[in-house]
């Protein structure tokens, strides 16, 4: 079972950029024979599941170029150098939400995409939610909306594509499951 | 609540590989200023939550450069050119696992990495599974190890970080809260 490794014969650098970098790298195969990776790494992520009091999850509608569209997410942003994934998580709600939180807690890591990126996502729970007013401005060139829905209504952005995205979808999916396993 | 639109000034296309491509863009955001995009293009990847006959729940170890590591994970590829998802859904599997499924379908689609990523997994459940004798031979760059785990396994898996990757946490939380309905 150990014989899956894949071992760097040689990298090449493509890319550094502000949020990403790029490399393809020469492997040699568990079968001897060669192949190339094309690899993207990331300073990895945090992500927050924000409940509030009525029960309400705190979403942001965020235009992603990426995708040529807005969609609605969880709150969410990439690692500061050293920064602390709890400390970047509670930066990235306020940032983005405005709201401070009274508790936080971490549900599970995951990566986004194993077969070409490195990008490690660690996902929190944050409820005690308090607006701020004075809460601190949001990144430069990031401009969101802030929006407030119930799991029934998370349901039906999912079905309009609305919400379209793998952390987001779990994050549903698991207030979804919380619910449904309270009201048993 | 239109006004988040990012239009885009110049595109500077960085990289073509087998897999990914990698471009800048520069954009307008909404106040007037600019920033740039650093945005990877993918063809888009299918992955299935294939259940036997037992309820477990067939996973394939695999090595990912990009982590430097082994994984588990559900089976997932990436879209061929022109490829139906369900179709690439059968193929990945039968590729993979050495499976034929009696009954596939959709469950949900999302974006792995919107930050950065146009890639979109859609994730199939599959049942009735056949082990073919002279299955479809996997990629030739491809080397896995097929797991077959109960829910309960899965989770464990996940707590010792060997399940790490979104659309498997996904899939996992998934059987979770339905055997939890099922049980109630």
């Amino acid at each position: 079972m150990n014989s899956l490794e894949e071992k760097t014969l040689r990298t090449e650098n493509i890319f550094s950029g502000k949020v990403i970098s790029l490399q393809v790298e020469e492997v040699e195969l568990p079968n001897g024979k060669t192949s190339k990776r094309e690899i993207i790494k990331h300073p990895g992520a945090v992500a927050v599941i924000a409940v509030n009091d009525e029960g309400k999850i705190v979403m942001v509608e965020q235009y992603r170029k990426a995708l040529e569209r807005t969609i609605v997410e969880i709150p969410a942003g990439k690692l500061e150098k050293g920064e602390q994934p709890k400390v970047c998580a509670v930066r990235e709600l306020e940032e983005e939400t405005g709201y401070v939180c009274g508790k936080i807690e971490w549900l599970i890591s995951f990566y986004t995409s194993p077969g070409f990126a490195d990008e490690l996502v660690h996902l929190y729970v944050a409820t005690g939610l308090e607006k701020k007013e004075d809460a601190a401005q949001t990144d430069e060139d990031e401009f969101v909306n802030v929006v407030e829905v119930t799991v029934e209504e998370a349901l039906n952005l999912i079905r309009e594509q609305k919400i379209y995205d793998a952390k987001t979808a779990y994050a549903v999916q698991y207030l979804q499951m919380k619910k449904a396993l309270e009201n048993k």
